[in-house]
């Protein structure tokens, strides 16, 4: 049984920011939606490539030498190592895809951390 | 160097249907961008899970038990080893993440084949 995804009808079923669910699998790779409004913190993920589309809104990633502006319809690759530190003024909804065992605040444990996205 | 990816603006890079392009890479896995126009060929992937995101119109994935509509904004994974039928009646704009080394055409070998995907 192949489930379709129906994204705005997902997103619909949280309202909390910074805290990812789990969508879909594939190999070994997870694709997470989250709402992102205000300030993250920066971090990095030492072995992963972590994906970026903006579905709604917009999003700026901060990186420390620059910065990425993502609108709607815009994604990037955050590569393995580079710190980096999401920024959304108004909220914005975001797939990520990245593998499975990635936490969301990468090296950084706090009481963001989410070690088990629920599945929705 | 991290380039955004504009889906739009990429899509309106080329016009021809079902040869992918090589849109971003993360980890072992391919952002591929495809325009979709009419019915492809039965196939299947032995040992890659493929991800289909309609970015425009619609798609329709028959299987052999049955079949999978997608319209703007869904998404569907086809697990490993599942034989499937891609079918657009109009074009489809659509995102596949997949690992890097899947062809198109799965165990398929045809003139329809896109062996080493152009960057775009």
């Amino acid at each position: 049984m192949i489930d379709p995804v129906n994204l705005a009808a997902k997103f619909a079923m949280f309202h909390d920011h910074w805290r990812p669910r789990l969508a879909a699998e594939l190999n070994d790779h997870a694709v997470k939606l989250v709402k992102l409004k205000g300030e993250f913190v920066w971090h990095r993920h030492e072995h992963e490539d972590e994906l970026f589309l903006v579905v709604k809104g917009s999003l700026v990633i901060r990186l420390r030498d620059g910065e990425i502006r993502l609108g709607e319809g815009e994604l990037a690759v955050i590569p393995r190592g580079v710190e980096h530190l999401p920024v959304a003024d108004e909220e914005a909804w975001v797939v990520l895809i990245e593998p499975g065992s990635t936490l969301n605040t990468g090296e950084v444990r706090s009481g963001r951390t989410v070690e088990h996205p629920e599945r929705i």
